[in-house]
């Protein structure tokens, strides 16, 4: 699994107050301690600073930069903001993320293609987040299509089939699943990615709800997800998934993480 | 998921040394515990007493009928001993287990008729395992168009696919998945089951393998298991999982499972 660490996000409070009060040091830990845990990306959000958004966003870069060149996810509402990052951000970057809105899929594709980066895209357009799965699989198909025409490849793109909460409607959770399994297998090397927290809004045990369904959503080929790289009981489960999906070969990955002490009080 | 209950199997040594004992209060105290957790199926096995199967059988289902209506999984090699079983059990029973050997399946398939009787099917014949995913649904198809033969339905049918260790071949985790996803897609109203602890024969942290295995095997239809029910997480993960994967109506179950306490410590 491609792991976005996503703890560096200026709407969580201690992340706010750092950045506030130019805490350096908060910042390069949370980074080098995403990275060694295993994230692939380390995502940078400024976004609770409104109007401040591209010059926190180059701080945090600049900031995280000091301990890792590990690829960052540039996540931000704001279009400058993103372009600011990529600018700094170096190769491999993500943006986070773009949407079927027309206006801002017609602002931001352009810039994703500029940079050569790649791009998570949710399943929304201007009417919002849709109920039924099959209009969601119609963006999809639309945004799949109009990033490839503007030379963006499938390899580049991270459909995010935006998961909505499972005490709202019984049928969410199917849902994501099938809509991941059919992009997994409609589009050679595309990849598919989900932010874990929404579908266990409003109930108890949340991080008991967000790894069992990150388990599921395994089982029907998600291969990337934004989530808490330091949360063990996470990343070992994920470990575990990839050797049981035939993804570890002598199972040597697992063995290691477990020699590594990773898995410890995991049973 | 239908749960059958494992503990009261003579090859674990604390129940073998009850059964010798002939305590009761022991074996009584297991039984009633697997059924307040959620066992559908309490499991009775003496096969480790090698010549008195049938006499302990016939004492352990008196025993556990003490405290408990529960249908029961009568677990045995021995032919005679589950038809003692079946005697006793009354109604709803599952027979634990038949094969398509074809000794067995013609001395065993009849009782399981008989006595009107579920059944769990494992995947091997007179070869053995077999490694081919292939040859192991023609054995499955096999049994299913016998056992149909005999007039036992589908719904009385639980197809065992007979995990392997993922230490031993990197392809069994998604052989099991895609055997259970044929079959549940292919067989009107038919059961898939298994056995958890095979996969992670050979690992450490086998309990985390093999929760995390269940959560994939759920994701691609299984709807039974053998385990311990005993096992808080591995109980609050199955309750998770059928909450996502739309089987709980308004999360109801989740939820007062979360109210009886059963999910604490579990994030």
């Amino acid at each position: 699994v491609i792991i976005i660490g996503e703890l560096i996000n200026s709407t969580r409070k201690k992340i706010y107050s750092a950045i506030e009060a130019r805490d350096m040091n908060y910042i390069k830990d949370i980074a080098k301690k995403q990275v060694d845990a295993g994230a692939n990306y380390v995502d940078v959000n400024s976004g609770a600073f409104v109007g401040k958004e591209p010059e926190y966003m180059e701080w945090l870069i600049k900031t995280v930069r000091e301990v890792t060149d590990a690829p960052l996810s540039i996540d931000s509402p704001n279009i400058e903001a993103i372009e600011v990052g990529l600018k700094l951000a170096g190769e491999n970057a993500i943006v986070n993320s773009i949407t079927a809105e027309k206006e801002k899929f017609g602002k931001l594709a352009p810039i994703v293609k500029k940079y050569n980066a790649s791009v998570i895209a949710l399943s929304m357009d201007d009417r919002g987040m849709l109920d039924d799965a099959n209009e969601v699989l119609q963006i999809i198909e639309k945004m799949i299509m109009s990033l490839n025409e503007l030379g963006i490849p499938n390899e580049k793109i991270f459909i995010d089939p935006l998961i909505k909460p499972i005490s709202t409607n019984t049928c969410y959770g199917l849902d994501a699943m099938s809509i991941i399994e059919k992009v997994m297998t409609t589009y050679r090397n595309i990849h598919t990615i989900c932010g874990l927290s929404n579908v266990s809004f409003g109930l108890p045990k949340r991080k008991l709800i967000n790894q069992t369904f990150l388990m599921l959503l395994m089982a029907k080929g998600l291969d990337s997800a934004i989530i808490d790289p330091l949360d063990n009981r996470l990343m070992g489960m994920i470990a575990t998934a990839e050797m049981l999906l035939g993804k570890d070969n002598f199972c040597m990955n697992y063995l290691n993480t477990d020699r590594e002490g990773k898995l410890e009080g995991l049973v």
